[in-house]
């Protein structure tokens, strides 16, 4: 713990893709936690698609950042936390963190898992898979999955969980063949394509050319046209963002033909994953064990350092990071 | 019952709007029924849009076409099957057909209730309608209603059955201001623009400034788009049929902004009618009642003889009819 505290604001808005000068660090002695407060020294950062869209305007300028956290207490005026707890909260972007108790929540003490998987396959990029294969596409078992933004955070845990759920083939796109190649070596895909090689279809035929019954979308784009061309009868597409539209505002829609949605009974649809917080618990009950046993592994890119912060949003933006990105305090 | 029967034949495969020169009457003797089957002089016949689509290459060509049909038994050499009585069967488009018990399914006997209304609003039409709502959309009471090809044989069932369902505000668009005028004075919808004279948006924007909970979407084109901008959160649209898009193969696909699907938690939701008949018992417990009491009334367009099967086919495709098209024999 430093005597020096470090906030990071945003200081104008983008158009386009983000850069580094639209952010600045300030400085400012540590905070004194208040009576009825506590001091949160932060440990781990969660940098998601969904700050892209904050930068539009969502997040106030010159003001500090809100984020996915997970600290340690080093100094309480409150009984309700104790110093030492680990606790999640929301006040990221800024190394230390002053909170009542009802703004954060106690992360369980589950042995043999490690603390950033909190943030990873059992914090809200998992639960985000989770919920998009159990209550939203309704996955069952021997069924076929196609994954776009396959090698990101909610891509890689979409793919693991599938697996672990008794999914048949589960095929992922990705924007580089090495991002490809970590999917089928290390992640559990059985087949993986650089969407920038060809048209998606082509690709999507080649490697599933008697199609799929769900398509996990964290993309947009291309891939929900040509996914809709490969969904089997009663195909599910479960939308769970658009990373491929934020920063290209002037981007077209997404198109299909609709003629196919009626005439094999598809269904499409979008979630915030915030509607589903009541599936943490389930969350755990199914993961925690196989995170024990090994049958599950948190996909994880972990960035070093508070004051890469900027630059691990910047990559995630770019798609340079496999699994979930983090920044850990050095 | 004449001495001759009349078959339809389609003749020659349309490219973009079908016209009467691509079908043919024939004539031939009144056929015999055979052992173990019966004679059936038919009453009533539905014309559909998927007729259309058939066309394409459901339909063989220079053979007897097939569709919704009501019918009398006239001659019987099964026991499964008394003269008198009436009965539904798909040998469509031709006076008289010979049926195998197992081909045809009684009409039951719901005193007050119009034989026509079997190929209406309790055929396959308004099961459609009533499957698309209860099943599909789940709608629920006080919820507000935008419906497309509002004044056809499912989207006049649509209105009326939703309003009898408990929904708020039901909204249709149409394709005439006559046909505006029928839904608003007759049908029980609260508002219905033509759609042919301002961009879909505007002229929904202004028949529901505060949005819409449901969109059964009948036709698609520029009305889909139009819908998921003013869908409310956790909005639903029931793609029905692509009516809008079987006779311009060169449509371009419909066009919506994605993200709307995922902000808004939208579920977008195909089907297909021949995968819910085991709602049929449901519709008639639904629906008997209230065409006995007044409070339900089949919107028909009803077209006298069977030599005008084919106008009353290409008048439905035009959307020249007010609710259901029938044709009845003379």
């Amino acid at each position: 713990m430093t005597e020096t505290a470090l906030t990071v604001h945003q200081t104008a808005r983008p158009t386009g893709f983000p850069s580094a000068d639209q952010f600045r660090f300030a400085e400012s002695p540590v905070p004194e936690p208040d009576p009825g407060t506590a001091l949160v020294a932060n440990l781990y950062w969660s940098v998601d698609p969904y700050h892209r869209e904050l930068m539009d305007g969502g997040f106030a300028l010159h003001a500090p950042l809100e984020g996915r956290t997970l600290g340690r207490v080093v100094a309480s005026r409150t009984p309700s936390l104790a110093e030492g707890e680990i606790v999640f909260h929301r006040q990221g972007w800024r190394t230390h963190a002053v909170v009542r108790p009802e703004e954060v929540r106690r992360i369980p003490h589950h042995p043999g898992v490690p603390l950033s998987a909190y943030l990873s396959v059992l914090g809200g990029t998992g639960l985000t898979a989770y919920v998009a294969l159990t209550r939203i596409a309704r996955l069952r078992r021997g069924e076929d999955l196609f994954v776009s933004g396959a090698a990101g955070g909610v891509g890689t845990a979409t793919g693991r969980f599938a697996r672990l759920l008794g999914a048949g083939r589960v095929i992922g796109s990705t924007g580089s063949a090495e991002k490809a190649a970590y999917l089928t070596r290390k992640a559990g895909y059985d087949a993986a394509f650089d969407y920038r090689t060809a048209p998606v279809a082509d690709l999507l035929a080649r490697a599933a050319p008697t199609g799929v019954d769900v398509f996990v979308d964290n993309v947009g784009g291309d891939h929900l046209g040509a996914a809709i061309g490969a969904l089997r009868e009663r195909g599910r597409v479960v939308r769970v963002g658009t990373i491929s539209q934020y920063n290209t505002p002037d981007a077209p829609p997404v198109r299909f033909d609709h003629a196919d949605v009626v005439e094999k009974s598809l269904r499409v649809e979008g979630f915030l994953v915030k509607d589903h917080l009541d599936a943490q618990e389930e969350l755990y009950d199914f993961a925690v064990p196989h995170l024990r046993s090994g049958a599950l592994v948190a996909d994880e890119t972990v960035i070093d350092g508070f004051e890469r912060i900027v630059e691990a949003f910047l990559l995630m933006l770019r798609g340079g990071n496999t699994g979930k990105i983090l920044v850990r305090a050095a």
